[in-house]
This record gives C-alpha cells, sequence and structure tokens, in this order.
C-alpha cells in the first residue's frame, strides 16, 4: 500500500491523487501539515513539500515532488495514459503542467493559500485585502486562457483528457475552495471544470474540508 | 534545425543546452531577454520565459518549458540517456531537477539575477546587499546538500551521470558567474563542478559572456 502524505487544500498533492484515482492505484492519504516543519518529514523529504509517497510495503528512497511521482505511475501503470500522445504532444501536455503548477500556484493558489488558510491557521493574522485582490484578478486572465485552449481543443492539451487537466483542476478547486474563482463570463471554463467535478477521482477531493476554514456555498456542487 | 530562444545567463537554457549537447543535438541559439517582453515572443510563449524552441523547418507549435523540452529529447534521442535507469530510479532523477530548478533558482539564482543583472541592465539601481547575503548563505546549505549527496553516490542522482547534474551545474555555474558561490570547504562539490566545467558540453556555455556583466575571476578555469 502506497502512503500519501498531503494535506487536503494542498493543490499538488491533489494532481496525484487524482492521477491515481484515473489509474486505480490505491493509496492511503496521510495528514501531513508541511508548515509545522516537523522533523520526521523533513528527514523524509528535505524540502519540505507535499506530497511524499512511501510504499509501506517496500520502505525505501520516498517519492518527492509532485511531477516525480506523476511520471513514475505514468510509467508504471498502463491504464488511463495521462502524458500521452506523439513526442510533441507530451510537450505540450507537461508545459502545460507547468503552466499550472508554477504560473497558476505563484500567481493565485500560492497567495489564496497564504492569505486564507496560513494567515488563520498559523500566522492568526488577517488576510491582505491588496494580495487577495490581485490574485482573484490573476484568476481572471487564468481563465481567459483555459477558455482560449477549450476554444481550440476539446481537452487542455488535446483532443483526450491528460494530466494538464488534472494538474489545472487541482489548482483551480483550490483556489474555488477558498473563495478566489469568479466564474462569470467563463462559460467555456465553467463547463470543462464541471465535467471534471463530475469525474469518479474527484468527488472523495470534494467532499474533504480543510479546519476551519470553509469552502465557499457552490464549492461541491456539480452544476454550479 | 532548432531555434533555440535563450539569454547567456538563463539557467534553464543552460540545462537544456547541456542536454542536447551530450545528445548531440544541433541548434542555433537565438538571443532573447525575456525582461523586454517582446510580443512576438509573448506570441510563442504566452509565459514569457525562456528557453523556447522551434523547428525552423517544420515551424509548429513551439516547445515550451525546459523539463518538457528535455523529456522530449530523451524520449525522441537514445544517445546519452539522462532519465534513467528504474522507474525509481527515474523517479530520483526527477526529484532533484525539480530541486535545483525550483528551489536552488528561488533561493539564489534568481535573486542574483535580480540583485546583480536585472538591477544593473534594467533597473539601473544597486543590488540589496542583504538579498544578496542571504542568496549566498543560501548557496552554502545548497552545496552541503550537494556534498551530502556526494558523499553517497557517484553522481548527484546516482552511479551515472543525469539530468540532475545537468540542472544542478546549469544553476550553479549561473550562481558562479554572478560571484555568489563561495567554494571554501565544498570539496565535493568543488571536485564535481569541475569535471562537469571539463565537459565538452559545458565548454560553449563558460565561453559566453553576459553583456556588461563580467564573471569573477575563476569562472571559466578548469582547476579552481
Amino acid at each position: 500500500m502506497w502512503l500519501l502524505y498531503q494535506f487536503p487544500l494542498c493543490p499538488f498533492s491533489r494532481k496525484v491523487r487524482l492521477l491515481l484515482a484515473e489509474k486505480g492505484v490505491g493509496y492511503e492519504p496521510v495528514r501531513e501539515s508541511p508548515w509545522l516543519r516537523r522533523d520526521e518529514f523533513l528527514d523524509m523529504n528535505p524540502a519540505g513539500e507535499t506530497p511524499v509517497m512511501v510504499n509501506a510495503e517496500k520502505p525505501g528512497r520516498p517519492m518527492i515532488d509532485s511531477m516525480a511521482i506523476c511520471e513514475y505511475f505514468e510509467e508504471t501503470v498502463d491504464k488511463a495514459a495521462m502524458i500521452n500522445g506523439t513526442a510533441a504532444d507530451r510537450a505540450e501536455i507537461r508545459r502545460l503542467v507547468t503552466w499550472f503548477d508554477v504560473h497558476f500556484y505563484r500567481d493565485i493558489t500560492r497567495p489564496l493559500l497564504t492569505e486564507r488558510m496560513e494567515k488563520r491557521l498559523v500566522l492568526r493574522t488577517s488576510p491582505d485585502s491588496g494580495r487577495l485582490r490581485e490574485a482573484m484578478k490573476a484568476a481572471v486572465a487564468h481563465l481567459d486562457y483555459v477558455d482560449y485552449l477549450l476554444d481550440h481543443r476539446q481537452w487542455l492539451a488535446g483532443s483526450t483528457i491528460s494530466l494538464a487537466d488534472l494538474a489545472a483542476a487541482a489548482q483551480i478547486s483550490v483556489a474555488d475552495y477558498l473563495g478566489g474563482i469568479d466564474w462569470k463570463s467563463h462559460e467555456q471554463s465553467k463547463r470543462w471544470y464541471l465535467g471534471m467535478k463530475s469525474r469518479p477521482s474527484f468527488r472523495p477531493l470534494l467532499a474533504e474540508r480543510m479546519e476551519v476554514i470553509a469552502p465557499h456555498a457552490d464549492y461541491e456542487k456539480l452544476d454550479h
């Protein structure tokens, strides 16, 4: 059995969990709050970040870094290929995964997590409304880009679902939980995201809650 | 012929260039200064970052994101496999690539580039000595980690050279150019880095200069 160290609003753990569920790989989530910088966790991963995966039957080197983990399961489990197509198609999928993991995260998910989660749970200060406004403005620009992609393609990276869709849905779902997404005038993105939410791989994530912080009213709804 | 949009101190372009040289893939470097945010470049890559690669004979979708580019050439060119070994070995290589691309870059290369390159070339202000000190302190901690890896392994990710070594050398070489690396008491790392510098793939990079900004005295030497 695989153990997956994560917390409910970690977007990178969500990406990995979506991939594992699509591929039918069983795992046990283990709650880890990386901001506590627990010694045992830092011993496993000097970078101090979730997700980390450990094979409970064959404890050896832990698997670290969400993209390395996704590539590992893509290489070892044939079911539901998510980095698929020609080498050029695969490059486009990986480009978009980086787009969401790096740019969307930096501009939107990271500031929302800082302002609406860490400041509440850890720092016990009020969120900076200027930073929140900036993140929500950035979210509009990012959803414009998602709309643009969906004008040309059925799924974000091409004609089939791929890790790009999982990476995007993972980031967007955390931003949405934290009230950072305004779906108005993003019909394309919204329709795509409702499709993602309806997938069996997504349902368990939507049902989870972060302590103290409640999601906004429509977060879990499949028609909103 | 592949065109590679880059600038001499872009660590991600350096990683790709090392890989291409190791694999014997020809390319023509095209100078791009991403901080100018040239319209034609943003049309190619909305993320506005180097490296970007374009096949001059078959102009189609540009290839974007240094890791997506590396995976592409790893998949399409057999020579000099750099993401090699078992699936678990490959996960370890990718973990370390992320370590250098994300953590080393964020803590060291990025602040050095801001303080010593962008402030000089673009902003025309003086570097912040506090930020420089912090970056150099972070570099010591990162080299300690490289020393630790090399205590247990011949190369960073295992018994053979891999993309982890190229990613590390790419980041370290930019930091070294900008005078951010103090090799004292890092004998293991230094020996490994001198080995990297001596590789034919590395020589052209070492010979290049960024306008206005000169490297420190020992930057190009193979015995220092």
